[in-house]
């Protein structure tokens, strides 16, 4: 497949591409908190949104833990709109706002699968400070209010 | 990061591992009929899904023209649980049954973005034949009602 250029539009949140690694933290009422390692990756393909694939591990066993993927879309206006959808049956879709290094997004839906665990909300806030991506979900789930679940800093790798 | 063992409930669905190559179609009342080249793999961590990745390109160009991606997590009843999200802005939530080689899924939940295209239904269809994987999409969107959308033949390249 042709290798095209990447996209104006893409361009705009162009500081994300990559591969990113680094480890994080995850938080709250109803679970133990925990540790992980994390791999963030950025890809383009020409076209006007950024593509979205992140996994993480336990930080001694080295077992894969959490996985979700999905699409970044800035548009003309400063307003960004994202899809995720995570292994576990949950889909969002996010939208807010991007800047020049700092993109913050809430749920306009999160849905599930039959089996999947109930998540009502999901906010994400990431930022891109030179070779730092600094990221923060927040979540509303199992009945408890929107609060901080997950934050992790990754360095550029690729 | 350690490479589990296939989990025996992603094993159920083992026949699609792999990476798959080959050809395509689309049509539908609003649009054009196009061809495609296509890319589909699915792949393993460890844990009760196995996740999906797939980009199709033009058949003489040679650039991007689809992707999507997500996860298939079959149940012990027979059932299973399918979650896509398409860079357009689209996501779905898919639920059906899984036989020997044969998955059929039918939407629960299509949503999008504020900028993306009304699609109110999806279908899929996929089916392994030895080396073989075909499958189809049916789809109802922008006001016409659930037909043939997309169909393809690909034969398995890893």
């Amino acid at each position: 497949m042709t290798e095209p250029p990447m996209h104006e539009q893409a361009a705009r949140i162009g500081y994300l591409l990559g591969t990113w690694r680094g480890a994080g933290k995850g938080e709250y009422p109803t679970i133990d908190s925990f540790a992980f390692e994390e791999e963030v990756r950025f890809t383009h393909n020409g076209k006007p949104f950024l593509a979205y694939a992140q996994r993480t591990w336990h930080p001694e066993k080295k077992l894969p833990m959490h996985a979700e993927t999905g699409y970044f879309r800035p548009l003309d206006d400063g307003r960004i709109e994202i899809v995720i959808v995570q292994p576990t049956g949950i889909i969002e879709i996010q939208e807010g706002t991007y800047g020049g290094s700092k993109i913050d997004v809430s749920s306009t839906l999160v849905a599930k699968t039959t089996t999947a665990k109930e998540v009502t909300q999901l906010e994400r806030t990431i930022e891109v400070d030179g070779d730092v991506l600094r990221y923060e979900v927040r979540m509303a789930a199992v009945g408890q209010p929107l609060q901080h679940h997950l934050g992790a800093e990754l360095r550029k790798v690729e």
